[in-house]
């Protein structure tokens, strides 16, 4: 249902070389799983849930190093205490509407014990954005049952983008959002290393939007693509992924990043929006349960972060643009949320000195 | 079923007055609310919801400054980052159990909506500690509707102690802990203001306990009262209330001082206790819906600040010694867990050259 | 010996509206202090400071509220833990060189002291950058009498840009850097609010420079500039003026704006880069001195906060690029850096679709 | 001249062990040096400057882990943004008067290339409390020359406490202050640790001093020591170490915990304190220059820290209580500030039922 990504239009985000599949998954061990609800009655539903798991080994085995990063307050990712406390992202990442944060959560906490392993209380991180525009949220669709189901359905490989998962209902610069990757790989001292970032995008002005630097927003207008809401409302949810051995203080830096990307596409964390990023690396792998001391850590030294740093800034605004350039237009709980119309976005882009590949 | 409060017993915590009611129901607005929940079948249920209303007006009306601190990360409140992004407490204050949070965070969420009033979205404060030692989580028993009457509920006047609300479950330096308050009125320049601290305890180890300086829980020991279990597990809220006029940054620093009161009783943040304080201001209101600029503020000058933030280390420290005087002896899920010696404490004091009143 | 500005060029950033001096001193009250140093032996000096005052009265009569931000720490700012702890601005804002933070700050220190002031002890604002490719910071060429002068200097008035002040021995985006200031206007509920910023640049590799979205530096290149040396080093430090009446955490939310204009124009906040940012609201005033409750305070609504934020981002972009655009090209300690050229950065821009005005 | 320490009264803080030394310098490579100035004509000088090394190693070679907390901000740490972001100590840690903040950090920043070695740009971590009520700090008397010969005069072995170093001119409760230290040894799965804190106290009222719990402020009152000042003035700056293997969050962790020490010796965060700690780990090492990834680093589980919280707690109290039991009265430029006299304080403990060892 996707229709196609930033690169497939002929158009690129920076320098730096993105990964084979261009998304968070390029990072080994990350996988992805989306579950998207959609229903017409009795309730007008148009929500979701996307779980990140952060290796290919469960959580209540291995954890990984993370940092957390608030653009603006507006919105609520839980378990974000215990990152900044630990360093350590204890479980995978779920992300979905505001109205169902607490189904996220709750289910994420009782998830090992109902799964009967062996586990020490963790901290569940779930993320939300608002999507009261399309999906009635009211209606409380979504139940534990699914995001087990996108816990399970979780795989490498490519990653669907646009209206489904957590981004189901999601509205961005005025157009239809949702779920957006996008990776870098880049070379440091002669070893390479990805950092992939996935958006939940659901922000913004479209007078705002920009591509590339390209006002792209005020050049497409509302004339091919009416707005069903003129406001700055909403948030965005950016998860960083790395192989690149860093340790937590070093993660939170690439989160601060992902707000420079977000800014240079247009996103200025307007008062209503909940504008939130963490970021973790796979390059170590500490053991959840209570042990010996870990040995055998890596760091990649302060001085060598420049080139993940943006690879950061490149591949969160890809992914942003993506979440776009894939979702199709969508009725909903208030009515139309248009499609960003490809066309037109080319021509902007074109007419603004960016050749095409 | 409270058993009375340390000052009953002859005994208080330092050289500030405290307001009538001795909680934070002393500053004017304040109300609090509980719904406890007992269950003998087919779960072990002991579990519940409290409720802080920091006004006598609704929420959507009005709003009050606030300020957020983590002294250990362990846990989880939801709404920080709006507290720490907009200096705004938008919503009641809900305390539960870790098993439940996502159902106070996602009732206090559509509360509005579905109460039919016109509001905009706000960040709930909701926030937990983990009651697994005496409840059976997993049975789930706290459902919205309860969380809905202990808003209702929510009265000024004395506070109920001990073994209720959110704090049923709950387990302090290896007694029956649970929901404890405490107040401290103090003159600046001749005003007089009040601070009250509502806490719910769940942390801490029997040899730290410690009553105004006095070891106590080295004196106590375990003869008279066995422990169900000998670690510094679980965590503690600290509510903080007051009427004089703080901005948000004010706000925030009586909330660090919160965390000298815990200090003082023996807490010292351990590993896995989410130790989290917020407090507000009832001084200043500011209208919930969006509209002009508000004008009429009061700003306590810094520099005047101390009695304030004496009062809160005061308040904190008796806050948690009642929840443990008033909490009784309880049976639950994985045993017995016994309520502080009374007389052995009152010993304990007098040896160490604490004179009753 | 400015070469202009970036509306000279016929072009412009955004759109919002500068006030009449597209300058930090547009809003009422602000005044600015440069005192440059240029010194060919024994030492090749070029160095100097800045000195900004937030109000026409003495700072230790009269205080406003004020934010801080870190986008990245190799850099340092005296005063930001009193800042963030009391949301309160209680001196001037001094910027220089790296070299000199100390003297900036132990100056500013006992200033009201020498002054023969009745003042409270302060906590100095002072910010640095790092001039060493251009200036001999060992030779310690600025003295207390500078700092003095600068701060007798400040007037309210157009500001001079590029290499003077704080800002004569810097270095950004491989081009000359230095001061540069920007201001914008907008309505609020009808009520008019100006935002200013000044910057002190002294980071970034060219290939990263944007001018509105324009990939200016990789169209520059380095035939007609070369480049003294390509690396990301360096710092910036930013400052953010506002009538507009904001509490500190409103404050804090502009400063943190600051990072994404910023990011704009090609910051990426590399490794070894400190980039801070202090926003001060002029709309209320603090009195200095221990006294009685502070009354009458306003606050604009966080929900009317949106248009001060757009103002933040584009303002901090211009004030940045107006750094460059007015640098002259500068010989110092290690050589020559050359000023940004005006003829190549139009040409790219026309390039890129921007029209002239 | 110090006077002894708590113990040689013989009574001690807490439960756990001292170190053979009972001071920072046991944790192995932690080295401290004192200038001390005292100067009677043409001003009344009573300052000086305490450097801690970290390592037995150069700053220029070796780095290791540390982390920040700011209990109260009246007061300023140099150099606390890069460890914040970096998680890195990158220079010994300086301590001084508020008058010389400014001469420690410029004189550090410049130490290697004074000395003529290959050393990349550092953040010189330097903290200050004031000693106005002792020493004419406008007089300056405090010089890079005092700066340099206290990090040449770094050891290992016992640290002068008392009215010595940056300590010289401090005042604690009402009592002469200036350098205390402490240390506990805990044992963590068969594996030694030690735990160090060394502070520079300057804060608090004499009626809020205790001394394990017991209220000796109160007991000995002003007669045999009257005060020169009765206010809640002043700040602490607190140095903890550790040879366990912690990474960047757990030092943070650690200094959070100093000042629950702080909170149980009396310090209540007055608002014109400057409240500050910073805790590092030598139990990894991170090269100072670029290079390749830094490998073998070991990382103590957070499950495992439970013990070195404690000693962090116990061996901050008993620090802090040291430099009032060390230093002499001290006769200054506003006056005499009276030493805690010793046998009312041993006669306070005993009365409070501690058993004298």
């Amino acid at each position: 249902m996707s229709r196609g990504r930033l690169r497939d239009l002929g158009f690129g985000i920076g320098r730096l070389r993105p990964g084979p599949l261009n998304a968070i998954t390029d990072v080994d061990g990350v996988r992805v799983g989306h579950v998207t609800l959609i229903e017409d009655g009795p309730a007008i539903v148009r929500t979701g849930v996307t779980a990140i798991h952060p290796l290919e080994t469960p959580y209540w085995q291995d954890n990984v190093f993370a940092g957390v990063h608030c653009l603006n307050g507006f919105g609520d990712v839980t378990g974000g205490y215990w990152i900044r406390e630990s360093g350590l992202l204890t479980s995978p990442i779920l992300l979905g509407s505001t109205f169902s944060l607490g189904v996220l959560r709750d289910t994420m906490l009782a998830h090992p014990m109902r799964a009967g392993v062996r586990a020490r209380f963790h901290q569940p991180l779930c993320g939300e954005t608002n999507d009261a525009l399309l999906n009635d949220g009211l209606a409380q669709a979504l139940k534990p049952e699914h995001v087990v189901a996108a816990l399970d359905a979780a795989r490498d490989g490519p990653v669907a983008e646009g209206g489904v998962g957590g981004g189901t209902g999601m509205v961005c610069h005025e157009f239809k959002g949702g779920i957006g990757t996008s990776s870098r790989q880049v070379s440091v001292q002669g070893q390479a290393y990805t950092v992939g970032v996935l958006a939940q995008t659901n922000y913004g002005r479209r007078s705002d939007l920009r591509v590339d630097g390209v006002p792209v927003g005020l050049e497409i207008g509302y004339d091919a693509a009416p707005s069903l809401r003129r406001r700055d409302e909403g948030s965005i949810i950016m998860v960083l992924a790395t192989d690149a051995p860093l340790l937590p203080p070093q993660c939170a830096r690439l989160a601060r990043r992902a707000a420079l990307g977000l800014g240079r596409v247009g996103g200025l964390g307007g008062n209503s929006s909940g504008d939130l990023m963490v970021a973790f690396s796979t390059g170590n792998r500490v053991p959840a349960l209570p042990g010996a001391v870990v040995g055998g850590l890596h760091m990649l030294p302060n001085d060598q972060m420049d080139p993940l740093i943006h690879a950061a800034v490149e591949a969160s605004e890809e992914a942003i643009v993506n979440s776009m350039v894939a979702a199709e237009t969508m009725q909903g709980k208030e009515g139309v949320v248009h499609a960003l119309p490809h066309d037109l976005l080319c021509a902007a882009m074109v007419r603004h000195g960016r050749a095409r590949a």
